[in-house]
């Protein structure tokens, strides 16, 4: 492991040692246990904070592992170990609960299915033969909740398909039953079977892999290559995992749970450390499925807490996942029996051009100012089942965070008969595939700390003036304001995204006032990604998500608060809901002038469509996390432009900045395209010339 | 001008040659007259179809120049000039009607402004030495609609503006007073003199000039460059102004008014050329401000039709506006005197990686594909005074077109004094300036032609089923479904966008199904930049800018129905408002399988903020058009991969497909960062491998 002497920050995940130390302190104490967790239990934020102020002085937050393991009998623990003396210092038993299902627990399910009697039975039924069960394969999914099972057993629900061949496109062949299967007995307890059979799809398959694209003509040859380089290396620097850019310095933390966590996030401001974000992270998600027939109300996968953004994370590479110079970063987790499992680049890191910054011609003398901007991605993808989700923080120079993710990977599918009516819950997208339709719903957790721990959230919407056209208030009717109203009680914030009044959400620091603008300063969340939960209130998904109800919730900042669908989310009923009601509780607790956390929810509805099929086209949706009244000018005036002559450099003739990227080129020489030659006077020399 | 024999096609904007033409015509039979527009009257719709379908064998459109001009003493000419054989086939007098604004038309108040008495006395009140008139400026607007005016005499209002030096920007000592310029006359007819004066600001100047930044510090260092190269050149080809590219192919006309404009757009699916849009631009847009005082109102700009897009447009330069490997178009235009002027570079065309185009990882056996994407760029940007627009029309492999536009330059601004309240109407962004609040509404224009030209367009909302939980068709309360609203005539669809039910608008092809999903043909708006227009019904805004009252509309197509503002927009009272309204009438036309064109209007609200002064860091923009059912699959298969291999690939061992970008690197060598040494096997060198 290199230089395994340096210490962890306190953010950072557990390193390899770690791990194996609170592996080995719980194995001592209990044996053999299967361990689904074995992750940083992150500081206490008082802790955490003082230190941060004070690092030489405060005392550094120790290093805590958080444990989940299920002991033999299917008995669930919650436990502390610390890791410098290692010693468990908690061990509570987590009765009626499920923790998170591991990569490993998903690996065995298909197996046991494949020789399981009744399996067979069904796949025979479906027209597969007896002998070609090693043809048939199965997404395993969190059961949801199933009100026949409850949470006492562990258990996950088998979504079935065939592949006639080995490299086929599993999801162009759906089978339509479903086995449920007890992980801790390992065997299929029940299959759901529906009334009206669909059997086997006879469908001449449609694959994306090479020697299918090639048998149906090959590939295009009209791209040429673009790269992307950066001779004189990087714009950023790491420390471990603290990495600065561009004013901006932040630690880039990586959990089972939620994949990327951002903390500390603080922005320079000429030579001021102000902080912004002590904490950012995707925190949980939801996919509801729409087709209301049995068992299909079970699609609805909270995929963080149920299989973990990073758990699932895929290990990236060099110009396929990125493209320019990149850096990666590791993640390492348990394994079930207790070993090490790494994540080889669980994370990409790199720069990008960002277009143009900034600019401005003065129409009168042609005096013009051109500068290009830069971002830094740090981006992770991660794989659930069929889906896969490409997430990416985005940050920008002039103090935008820009929170993105988009989905690609393959459709969730099931059988259909020929005509058979999807009742517009789904579309056929190819024969005998019915694609159901479905939302994907994120939660974002910005743990604000804009200029300080206490913030107050606003709701800002743009309102026309009240007085009417004609009256003296508003003679021309042209009137308009942005109407702000402060959100001081978690039941007050429960609050909807309003696109008739372009709303936003303004986090802000109400002991803070711009020099100039005397408004609080504040971040402001701009999203137009936010949408509704359509599974209807008192619905199954309602009750688990309830951190979808609304775009928004704001919270008092407590320790451990991190996951909206509670910390145990396989198999909880919604009765009652975890996570985020329970910290809401009666509403009443003041979110004003407080250390709070803003849940943001927003995504897509996907109606699928045969372009989606039989892997999508990348969708992207994103956020963005805007400084208003946050800087006393343009933070990114010293950005160097590509092309700077002031009026006075115009009349002169001279003195004029250049600084054009000197690598750029005209696409044809001489502007010559097939047949026409056009030349231009002095054209392609000289930057912005007029 | 080079190869001038080649004859254009029927879609390019007049040449120069054609230009000369066209004035030398006008002249001969009218004397000297001022040359507003001299443009493309574009071919007639049902002749252009009959040629593009039969360009052998029907008629070619004939060249005929559209010409505005205005005559002594103030008359207005609508012209038609036919340019084979020279000939005026049509000439009116626009009676009451101002035509658009020219940039030499603006460049002159200023000179005048300087030289008036009254407005010299007024900036000595400001606080102006009668000698320093040479720092004062203005930028020139079209003065909007004025009842005590009308719209008979030819008007422009001065916004005022002053610089201690040359080189400071303006805009942060602007003027409280309002000079009325009439361009007949030539001369201030009125001064707008506010209650309460406002005397020039003493802050000393922030400015974002090179000079300016030195003296604060200078430049940051630490930002690398990133080259962008295409060393075996660019994926596009073009024919005269004809691109293709990754199946797509359109013509790229650029107008005065419009700017890019862009034709008879097609995709060439598997050998099947099949039209989409047959033109596509961004055709009108209004900026109000929410400032009700008088004479703030009149700040509301129709940019596209008060001055144009075309006109404004920015000349580009390589590695400045655009990187990489880039071609450009030029625009030509008329001088009021009959002369020519070339904007060089007005249009920019290029490609960029896109960055993940789809992928997917088998979670048991890790095969994986990974596929990039490319994007191609056809970019121009407009300064319209204080403001900059990027306007891109980016297309995508997958089909998808990407309207996008970036907001960037100057606030427009106006004095205030020291603690002066700005009744929520503005923001003090720096010492005495006050930016009103404002929205930039624009209009973009669809001309459908999804699989043929009779279409329809439905409203597409996200609904939950109407079953209540527990009830037998919706048991657990997670049904919704796609609700499909057929808009039958144009008074039904005048809508709006609903974020609750994340609205879009289906263009479909009723008369041509979906193989699979038998759903029309359709390419979807989606945009969630849809807002609403804040200046209230019956207001100033709400009659001139009519487009802007409704998130859609649709109208039957008929030639020369393109801007949505009307023909001739200086000055229009806004009763009765001009264009769609017009075109809407009672609304009982038919738009159901007609030829169609649907008006879609979105933007931004914008409440200033100190970030944004002295300029503005880009704000983007942006809209999709989707294929949905349009394919009868992911049209992208073809694109080759980076990576792929298939499980038998990876059982194997061998086979897979690598092609990974190889200029591509690892940000620090040996992963060395600032201290930290992380050695980690394998790594770097094969590209996705487990
Ligand atoms: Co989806
Ligand atoms: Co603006």
């Amino acid at each position: 492991m290199g230089a395994a002497a340096e210490i962890p920050h306190p953010f950072d995940p557990l390193t390899l040692d770690e791990i194996e130390i609170a592996i080995s302190t719980v194995k001592k104490a209990h044996g053999e246990v299967r361990f689904n967790v074995v992750a940083l239990q992150e500081p206490r934020k008082a802790e955490m904070t003082a230190w941060l102020e004070n690092p030489e002085t405060a005392p550094r937050p120790k290093r805590i592992a958080d444990v989940v393991v299920i002991a033999p009998g299917g008995k669930v623990y919650d436990g502390l170990v610390t890791l410098d003396e290692p010693k468990i210092i908690s061990w509570v038993e987590a009765v009626g609960e499920q923790p998170i299902i591991t990569m490993e627990e998903l690996q065995f399910v298909e197996h046991i299915c494949r020789k399981d009697p009744k399996v067979i039975e069904q796949c025979v039924i479906s027209g597969i033969k007896e002998e070609d069960m090693d043809k048939v394969y199965c997404d395993p999914w969190t059961i949801g909740y199933d009100e026949r099972f409850g949470s006492g057993v562990r258990l996950q629900q088998a979504l079935m398909y065939y592949r006639p061949e080995l490299d086929n496109c599993q999801y162009q062949y759906p089978l339509d039953f479903c086995p449920i299967f007890d992980a801790d007995k390992k065997e299929i307890i029940a299959i759901d079977i529906p009334k009206v059979r669909r059997p086997l799809s006879k469908a001449a398959a449609v694959d994306y892999h090479p020697a299918a694209v090639e048998a149906r003509g090959g590939y295009r040859n009209d791209l040429k290559p673009i790269n992307i380089t950066q001779p004189e290396g990087v714009s950023f620097n790491l420390k471990g995992r603290e990495i600065e850019w561009q004013n901006w310095k932040f630690h880039i933390g990586f959990s089972y749970r939620e994949g990327i966590v951002l903390n500390n996030i603080t922005y320079n401001d000429k030579g001021t450390v102000r902080p912004i974000f002590y904490r950012l992270s995707l925190a949980e998600m939801v996919v509801p499925y729409g087709n209301p027939e049995h068992p299909h109300q079970r699609k609805h996968a909270l995929d963080q807490g149920e299989y973990g953004a990073g758990y699932m994370a895929n290990s990236l590479s060099l110009g396929c996942d990125c493209k320019g110079s990149i850096h990666y970063l590791d993640a390492h987790f348990p394994t079930q029996a207790g070993g090490l499992r790494t994540i080889k680049n669980a994370i990409c890191i790199h720069e990008e051009d960002a277009g143009i910054l900034f600019k401005h011609t003065d129409f009168r003398d042609d005096s013009v100012i051109v500068t290009r901007g830069r971002k830094l991605i740090v981006q992770q993808i991660f794989t659930a089942a069929n889906y896969e989700y490409v997430v990416a923080w985005v940050f920008h120079q002039d103090g935008t965070i820009q929170p993105e993710i988009k989905l690609t990977g393959i459709l969730n599918t099931y059988s259909m008969l020929p005509d058979e009516d999807t009742h517009g819950w789904g579309t056929q997208v190819f024969p005998s595939v019915n694609a159901h339709n479905h939302q994907h719903l994120f939660c974002l957790r910005i743990d604000a700390n804009v200029d300080g721990p206490n913030n107050t959230v606003y709701l800002s919407d743009a309102m026309p003036s009240d007085a009417p056209v004609g009256s003296p208030e508003n003679f021309y009717g042209n009137a308009f304001y942005n109407r702000r109203t402060k959100l001081s009680t978690t039941g007050e914030a429960m609050t909807d995204y309003d696109s008739k009044t372009s709303r936003t959400w303004e986090i802000c620091n109400p002991n803070k006032l711009n020099p100039y603008s005397k408004k609080p300063v504040s971040y402001k969340l701009v999203s137009r990604e936010a949408l509704t939960m359509l599974p209807k209130p008192g619905s199954l998904v309602w009750k688990r998500a309830a951190f979808a109800r609304h775009a928004v919730h704001v919270t008092p900042y407590a320790d451990d608060q991190l996951w909206p669908a509670g910390r145990h989310v396989p198999q909880t009923s919604g009765e009652p809901s975890k996570g985020i009601t329970e910290w809401i509780g009666d509403g009443s607790a003041s979110i004003d002038n407080k250390d709070i956390v803003l849940w943001h929810t927003f995504g897509v509805t996907h109606f699928p469509s045969p372009e989606d099929f039989p892997v999508m086209p990348a969708e992207p949706m994103m956020l963005l996390l805007r400084p208003r009244n946050f800087f006393a000018g343009n933070p990114v005036m010293d950005v160097p432009p590509s092309y700077a002559s002031t009026p006075s450099q115009v009349q002169a003739g001279k003195g004029a900045w250049e600084a054009a990227d000197g690598m750029s080129k005209l696409a044809f020489e001489d502007r010559e395209t097939n047949g026409h030659v056009t030349k231009v006077e002095g054209e392609g020399g000289s930057c912005c010339g007029t």
